[in-house]
């Protein structure tokens, strides 16, 4: 397929390289920020553009791969090519695209993608949505293409996975984040937690969360939970956190417990 | 060495399988459950014993790995035999053990242990205080046989590192735990977000967590967040919840930020 891919953050970045690997012809490379998009077009061989004036219709499908809110003022400037387009966006409705053109869909990587890190795009799950049998169809095998795990979800559950990703990705992140500052002013390196965090993610790969949840918490143990409190008491935003977060540990169900 | 192990819950098993493993013998396996001493004894060639008067005193060490609260008790039972002994927890001072004898430490093993999975424990970290040099050498010593990762940490330090484990650990797979429940209210199987959990953890495996952080909250990205207020409109802990992380995360210090 000829692929024209609109952004170069990384998501676009991702996308263009699995497309690229799956022998797809990725055209021209879209950023406001022409480097950006010359360094992406660079390494899919592509045309790097920095004006959406010069678009060449010679293309089979747009890859919108920008901010939310930039989303509907790119797909009004593109409709007229009368080509097909995808979001790649776990927020936006498949409406935001609708309201300018009838050959949409959506194509949302449900992963964390950053810069500095290669994945194995197989393993990255591709949640498609497009208006109608037709092109759902074909975004489908388009997906399928790149990964082995492509799910066809519409836009109200795209949004609670975008929602469930924050609580499972963007939300444990921070709390790394907040092991690794309490760490670093003792002057213990992070080095020391990072099993268990790739531990603790392991073990959900097989099991319900609620079957593996350990810690005082779910033990109850409050002699060891107002110790804790007590040594963050020059913190009150993360006494707050600790205390919301065990009680909600606290009020789980958990069907099998004891785990340690 | 000759090793008594006093517990059978998750540490007490997989350190004896690691002990085991690294030539050492286990002489018995207590638990006041005689069922389970049994089943941990059988597995590392031992003798179980469900009541303390039954110890034997032909041994090295006396690894108690027992809840917090009974390692006291346990101690001043054992102290009468003279030999080593150490405690496995995280939260417990070394003055616990010192009460009652002078051969003592802490051998705490920085992992979330269950019984549903094994795990490699030469990559997991060991926490080691000995009272004294001698002590301390002896059990760095042991450590080494059973792990690549051994480290000294003084009482104060293991406990900071004890509660950074529940912000890196316990707390996130409560999160994931709200994720799958999400999910589930949809029909959505938790396994579509078990990649993206994976990738995060590894992404703090060679990053720190401030270097990789995503999602809304970083980008500031405030009609998103307020979408997922409001699809958490019946959910008032999980909003409150929500509005306390994403606040920690925009407050955060992020030498680089852009990644989505």
């Amino acid at each position: 397929m000829r692929i024209t891919l609109v952004g170069s953050g990384n998501v676009a970045t991702h996308l263009a390289a699995a497309f690229k690997n799956a022998g797809h012809s990725i055209m021209q490379v879209y950023s406001r920020d022409m480097q950006n998009a010359a360094l992406l077009a660079y390494h899919v061989k592509a045309d790097a553009i920095d004006d959406l004036q010069n678009i060449n219709p010679d293309t089979d499908l747009f890859v919108i791969a920008v901010k939310d809110d930039a989303i509907g003022p790119v797909a009004e400037q593109l409709a007229i090519y009368k080509k097909l387009m995808v979001h790649t966006s776990g927020a936006a409705d498949l409406f935001t695209l609708l309201a300018f053109a009838d050959n949409v869909g959506v194509f949302y990587p449900l992963q964390t993608f950053s810069k500095t890190k290669e994945l194995d795009f197989r393993n990255t799950p591709l949640c498609i949505e497009g208006n109608g049998d037709e092109i759902t169809k074909q975004l489908q095998e388009l997906a399928q293409t790149i990964s082995n795990k492509v799910y066809l979800i519409d836009s109200p559950k795209r949004k609670t996975l975008h929602l469930a990703a924050v609580f499972a990705c963007n939300f444990p992140n921070y709390l790394y984040n907040i092991a690794q500052q309490l760490l670093a002013k003792q002057g213990i390196d992070f080095e020391l937690i990072s099993p268990l965090i790739q531990e603790t993610a392991e073990k959900v790969q097989f099991n319900l969360p609620a079957n593996v949840q350990t810690g005082p918490a779910i033990r109850n143990d409050e002699t060891t939970m107002a110790e804790h409190i007590k040594l963050l008491q020059d913190e009150p935003h993360l006494q707050h956190l600790y205390e919301l977060l065990s009680q909600g540990i606290i009020k789980m169900e958990t069907p099998q417990r004891g785990d340690k």
